[in-house]
């Protein structure tokens, strides 16, 4: 959905690569995280400082293949190798329905998803994923569960300022990002971790080793590049007044938003989450939350929403997914331009 | 250590990538791997056929970050996800020292590593992986287990023209390849497996789904541009009389081991593996294998190799790490010119 926005960036941030670079499996043999280009390294601290929405100083960076690779690197990190049984893993419903997918697909012995974080009470260790801002349902989090022998893992994969007023740097031991969500370029499937501990980190990099042993050097270098033209663009926006990437692409989900906004007050048949305003350190613009996704609900009879609209002609995940009703429904707000309005002409026009 | 050919290749291997492209997650969705990208999925086809070491007709492509995804992708798609126990796997010994680790690293319940495929007698499932050219030691191989209950997977990593003879196309139901041992290009980390069966494909790709959402695209366009530049040097050598990369690569690898051999032959404190001369059905050579790593034993008193070569400062891994006797020890052969040289130097300088 951001295209069009790197298609007037041109030459900038083009990259040229040729058939001998980046040939070697190693990137920095120094750093904890040894497939780790020093360039992305960089670049990732610098945007982070120019956004300000995550503090990178005493944290170690570890770079996988999008953050779902993470995901996973974390709860090997986290879990015992030689626990009684399997670490429990939790998020609040409505959580992210890959979660319990990532957690469980290799039935492994080391962690296993024990489900919505409010409804857990056991008296064993577990793992916490919070999802700030959240998917499927924008919201911001914080951890739920009252255990005294949790351990959180902060998804981050949102907390940029075309989606969320950024309010403070934050400052957790293990934080998740992504360019696919961050910059728009999933295709590269480079993600990153900011990490306290140095332990942790090893880990870590020690499951994306025997994973995939390393990362992409082409996507690492290109998201490098990336990154670099958005941390400049903010850096030079007082003097050029050219549109910033996040500019841009706030605007976009600003007038996304409105749009659903307005079609889904046409009719008394659906409703969406409300945000509180808040003012964004980054922008000075003080708005609400722009999610990625939208959280619909189905008012009044319908109980299974995503079936009703299918019948609509309108694809969208059930909240079933998500540990949630199915009064619920996750919609993308990131789909392509002509997509998007077929939606919004479409949802007014249901009749119950 | 093929990096001085690509430098000399220049232009011809130079990739130009701009912002806006490859955004998408998606490559090909009418494709079972929906996240290949159609111009590797060609420059593949087209390679195997050019050099033929592998037969591409009625066989699905899956790409992997690297072959270590697609072995991971290939024995989840291989075990039955609701079985009694896990599925054993297994391979002859001596084995590649990570296929016990991929296997066992996240304790699934879906597969567990067996061990040495020689001595495996137990009546129920399993899987062999069949790596031929074999690593560690450059042997060709085949399936060993006599048991009726088998599944086998086939690592041709090392199947290539500057490694071996090509004898005929490997026509196998799973066969896994990679870019870091055809061309070099570790840090791409590209692989990819060709699948007879759909079904099996399809799980491969969930399986990929899940733990990365896909492949980097920028690696894969970039990796179509260097097989096609190496399948094109290989159909114009007659009319150029241009070097082709599998000359430049067979020269080098011929010449490393007639350097290493002569260094283990003034010594008899060692040896290595013998091989048979065979014509390659792609260069016309005849000519015994030339492994990407050398199996050095010991000979004589000494049983600890790795620790009386590490004594000698000379860095290799021991035997027991791929199942074997401490009496061997595995040497890489694609390192660096400069470090080469020091280990032919240093080999026939040790004293007992």
């Amino acid at each position: 959905m951001y295209e069009n926005f790197w298609k007037h960036k041109g030459e900038e941030t083009t990259v040229v690569t040729s058939g001998w670079q980046h040939i070697s499996y190693f990137s920095d043999i120094n750093n904890v995280c040894w497939f780790l280009e020093p360039g992305l390294k960089s670049s990732i601290t610098r945007l982070h400082k120019v956004v300000g929405n995550a503090v990178t100083e005493g944290r170690h960076i570890v770079v996988g293949t999008g953050s779902s690779q993470l995901y996973q690197a974390a709860i090997y990190a986290l879990s015992p190798p030689n626990a009684a049984g399997p670490m429990n893993v939790v998020s609040a419903a409505p959580f992210y329905s890959s979660y319990p997918l990532m957690t469980d697909y290799l039935k492994s012995g080391l962690h296993k998803w024990a489900g919505d974080a409010y409804k857990f009470n056991k008296q064993e260790p577990y793992i916490e994923l919070v999802t700030s801002p959240n998917n499927p349902d924008g919201s911001t989090r914080q951890d739920v569960v009252k255990g005294d022998k949790g351990i959180l893992i902060h998804d981050l994969a949102y907390y940029w300022p075309q989606y969320t007023p950024i309010l403070s740097p934050a400052d957790y031991d293990i934080m998740l990002f992504t360019v696919s969500k961050s910059t728009g370029h999933a295709g590269s499937r480079i993600g990153w971790a900011l990490v306290k501990d140095r332990e942790i980190a090893r880990k870590m990099t020690t499951f994306i080793e025997i994973n995939t042993i390393g990362v992409s050097k082409d996507s690492q270098i290109r998201a490098a590049k990336i990154l670099q033209t958005i941390s400049d663009s903010c850096d030079h926006a007082n003097q050029t007044h050219a549109e910033t990437f996040f500019d841009y692409s706030y605007k976009l989900m600003a007038q996304r938003w409105k749009e659903l906004r307005e079609a889904v007050n046409k009719t008394e048949l659906f409703s969406l989450p409300d945000f509180p305003s808040e003012r964004c350190s980054f922008s000075g613009r003080t708005f609400g939350q722009l999610p990625a996704f939208a959280w619909l609900k189905c008012e009044g009879e319908v109980d299974d929403c995503e079936g009703f609209l299918r019948r609509n002609k309108i694809l969208t995940r059930g909240g079933k997914h998500f540990g949630a009703s199915m009064k619920y429904v996750r919609m993308s707000m990131l789909s392509r331009e002509k997509e998007f309005k077929i939606l919004t002409r479409r949802l007014p026009a249901i009749v119950s």
